[in-house]
């Protein structure tokens, strides 16, 4: 998606260590403008899924979630990183982040993801994969239907893509990093 | 709003010890259309105040803080609960959670939160206060001005409202629940 490539490059920086930094646009202040037009694209690339719910993992995917969830006029659930004391009926599983090197659980209520859904997964970044294969697991263990899942920036060299592609799941993302080293930033084409 | 009250009545749940869930459509499962309709109305009461800004705490503040900024055009920025290795020029402050009995920091990039900022803080609850207090010190440290703060939920027998107006902070709330004692939603009229 070229809006977004070109606001990649103009906006984002690269750090040591293949990090991207987009937190003037996208995970810490956001545009709310491009999150309605990443939204557009997630919808029409998965217009042909019967989707009949939006599902994310806190933080930074909420944002993209609720306007895919606005334009299609959807619920939108997220997974959160701690269980709430008031959940009750609860569907939990161990996520590894490897750029804060450290596990975390992510829950959702069985109430809000049942065998009816047919979901598209949407978050910000996909780079190993660990948060997304948890989210399918999830739907997996409630089960649910994974449509597909969106991503607003795949690093194409931290092999998540690879990962949830071979187990066959359907993955759009709408800017893939080739590469970010010498601190360049290189799309695929 | 009386849409609002509605469907808090509809959907929401008291459970004891003064706990509203409203799970089903705002803090977990989301409901996008009235995301939406809520940004609408605290665009028109907030509308004479030269917002450039929109500040929330992450998570279930993003929701309704991006519909605003969407509707605005403005930039949206919640402060984060964890902070990230890689922010650098940071503010930070420590919120007690009486929900949750225990303190954590809230932290936003300098960079994002600066003297020329006129900032509109966007949050799902108002409770005891606490975290909107954490945000009007992160504003004030900034050098930012806060020119008002919105909720979807007040609940006054919590006191936050009052902490907040007494301090001459314009506070804003779409349902002023006045009490659930017995589990029977009350709200002020």
């Amino acid at each position: 998606m070229e809006l977004l490539k070109k606001r990649i490059l103009q906006d984002g920086r690269c750090l040591e260590g293949g990090i991207l930094k987009v937190d003037s646009f996208i995970n810490h202040q956001m545009d709310p403008g491009l999150m309605k037009a990443l939204a557009v694209e997630f919808v029409r690339r998965f217009a042909a899924e019967r989707i009949n719910k939006v599902m994310t993992i806190e933080a930074s995917g909420i944002a993209p979630a609720i306007m895919v969830g606005f334009l299609l006029d959807l619920p939108v659930v997220f997974a959160k990183k701690k269980r709430p004391k008031t959940m009750a009926d609860m569907l939990s599983t161990t996520v590894h982040s490897f750029t804060k090197d450290r596990d975390y659980d992510v829950c959702i209520s069985r109430e809000f993801l049942t065998p009816a859904d047919r979901v598209l997964f949407i978050d910000d970044f996909l780079a190993y994969g660990n948060a997304a294969l948890g989210a399918s697991r999830l739907i997996h263990a409630a089960g649910a239907t994974l449509c597909g899942m969106g991503f607003i920036i795949e690093k194409a060299f931290q092999d998540g893509g690879r990962r949830l592609r071979e187990r066959g799941i359907r993955v759009e993302s709408l800017a893939i990093i080739e590469s970010l080293d010498d601190c360049r930033i290189r799309f695929r084409e």
